[in-house]
């Protein structure tokens, strides 16, 4: 594997997800392999999960791991073309990134969209230039668009806790947050049901429809009710407007899944990627209720993360 | 050992220092027995010596290290139970503690008090909200009201640095500040000392008299020169006042520790767990002079933590 | 080695360059040699290259690396001796440097000067004090008036580029910024090529003349286009005034290397230690085409820090 940015880049998903599973019950088994590589992680964000599960996934591996804050170790960074760099940023992305591949053999970069310009953003340059500029294996730890080690943790937990012998319908919930939030984890998510065997139903209110490109082939409904109906998943995520691209439209009244909307579904199962503001995007009792999953999610990015970096040692 | 996180969580105190003694003599005696475990150092706050003798003990000891400055590298966090998280906190403590337990088989923690209610403070919130949420051993790294890592290698170098024979006396010496700090050192030292085999004089002004539940036992006295005569180890160290919360009620004039006021004493050794403030809190005299402990207290540090981590190694 | 700090403190600049090459053959080759030995990398600045490259050489020689940023995870620190600490600082660096001297068997420090005071930052104060309190050896990361581990590397780069049989032209070009830049890197280039078997350069602006204690022997010349003549490598760097200490005298115009420039040289290979400022310090022409070394230079950073480490453990 050469690259790890979206479900594209997944030969078989199934696959991956079986080998997550397989680390999950050897961790270990597999030191030798990650013995003299360097796994670097670069963030320009925040991060609290993806930060210490692939960091920890790549000590299990027998990586050397280095983690940088590159917003706060380091220079600020110029990422446009051609500019003359005589303002505020000191360091360009085409030397940073190429100096960063002098020093690692996979880099994991994390890099939030700014939700200003949707072209800027859906371009995914920040990504696309790492890809490019530093000649190895690139992670995506969340990008502008996706955040494909969040969906195959999310995949893996569904195919830990599906019923046997039943496809799984797996509605992604829109819920209400005060502030605009980026659209990666529902993009990602949308995605990567696509490519299993699950029903997806995607519920958001009119005007947070995502882009065409993640959702086609998905149901979307405006009306919640409807669809939490049968639901054995209900993944809670929020975003911003797609269409008028980065607002907040509206405070989401009633979209918050409680125990009374959960009443509609099949006993589902809930989901959410963390961090989640309580009582607005979900409430209290559904998150300390028996049907959350989103601590055995946050512990299967683990083993979502080992799998993809087991898979680039290997192709190295 | 399950948690760590005063005197009290230790059985046999006289054993616990043995053990960090007879770590100091051979520090990778134990390299194997953290092998493929992990050890998470999560800091709210500031750290120096804490942050590096700690992650050092854990390397040690064969654990793999992973540190997370919580308030610069995560996200911002609730610890409010119950309330609809509209605001400024990005994610509830019962989500980031839970998940960190996820991947880590150890986790210290350091997080200061506010200083502005007592209650809320002396309650340990945070810190117990840690014990019951990560399901991992918990080392205190300096809570609200202790520091046990600091009080155990304040221990180890009065054991190291004692006559024979004798049963030392330790006065614990108020130091003037200029601003607001919290008790922990003082309580945590009085505590441990109450459980080893010394006298212990604690000396302030009045109005900053420690709580008594970690003074009990102790003689209290406001007069220092009294206090100082024949003193084996005088440790010096301010903190703020505990009946009138948080508050500054003195410059301190003629508290700070000099050669004259050590003339008193029984050529005392002088402690203090550090940072200081130099002529203020103690006099550049003392600190650069022979009877100063503080840079073997800071040494130690890493024994006591390799103590605690080994035992709690043993007990996973 | 007991210290890296100049090239004073290499006996033989050739055998440590070679040591570099030979590393750079088998960075493996000697990962017990750090075994259970611990290298502190302590920041008071930003650091990109420099970070990353001295934490991998270490971890190449087996060692635990421990990397913390003083001036965002630590205490405010005091250098000044002998004052009062009733501000801002909270620790003094003769407890702070001690006490790291306990935790580490080498440290590398960085620090900036504040290009105030020429006297203070040419004192190289905070330098000269890690290595009389912390008693263990102690690598420059770049300090007030140096960058050895850069100057080593650029030298090691020159070695692998040089035409065989040829001494060749080195010109330290001083290029335009915006901003007021130490002299650390230039001066610390001019007293490397001094020791090497190169003839060395140096063209600047009339007022941008380096202390003359580093640029002793080599030719500097005010005319650009005549010291470019016939080059083999040409040096960028901006820095700021050393006559008027600190200060921006001109905008440089003319200043920069261009393909235009280039066609005065021997084909001359460009150098740059990073971060660079794109179409200010250097044009972007030069930088993506076939004669940067930058990217080179950056990766030798790696075998300069390990060879130098090395040394280091050889003597411990």
């Amino acid at each position: 594997m050469k690259q790890f940015t979206s479900v594209h880049d997944v030969q078989d998903v199934a696959a991956l997800v079986n080998e997550a599973l397989e680390l999950k019950q050897s961790p270990y088994a597999h030191k030798s392999l990650g013995q003299n590589k360097t796994l670097g992680l670069i963030f320009m964000n925040p991060s609290l999960r993806t930060r210490l599960s692939t960091q920890k996934a790549g000590m299990n591996l027998g990586m050397n791991v280095m983690v940088m804050n590159l917003d706060k170790e380091g220079w600020a960074l110029e990422t446009r073309d051609g500019v003359i760099m005589d303002g505020t940023t000191v360091e360009h992305i085409r030397e940073a990134a190429a100096v960063m591949g002098q020093y690692c053999d996979i880099i994991g970069i994390r890099s939030f969209p700014k939700l200003q310009d949707r072209n800027e953003d859906y371009s995914e340059d920040l990504l696309n230039k790492f890809i490019e500029l530093t000649g190895v294996p690139i992670v995506s730890l969340e990008s502008a668009t996706r955040h494909p080690l969040q969906s195959l943790a999310d995949l893996v937990t569904i195919k830990e806790q599906a019923a046997a012998g039943k496809r799984p319908k797996v509605v992604l919930s829109w819920a209400p947050h005060i502030k605009p939030i980026p659209h990666c984890v529902a993009n990602s998510f949308a995605e990567w049901m696509q490519q299993a065997d699950v029903e997806l139903v995607i519920t958001n209110p009119e005007g947070y429809d995502l882009a065409e490109e993640f959702t086609k082939g998905a149901q979307v409904l405006h009306n919640q009710d409807e669809a939490l109906q049968d639901a054995d998943f209900v993944y809670v995520k929020n975003w911003s407007s797609y269409e008028q691209y980065g607002q907040v439209l509206t405070d989401g009244e009633g979209w918050m899944i409680t125990n009374e909307k959960l009443a509609l579904t099949n006993n589902a199962k809930v989901m959410h990627c963390l961090p989640v503001r309580r009582g607005l995007e979900l409430s209290h009792e559904v998150l300390d209720g028996p049907n959350s999953l989103v601590i055995e999610q946050a512990n299967n990015r683990l083993y979502a993360a080992q799998a993809v970096l087991k898979r680039m040692l290997e192709s190295l």
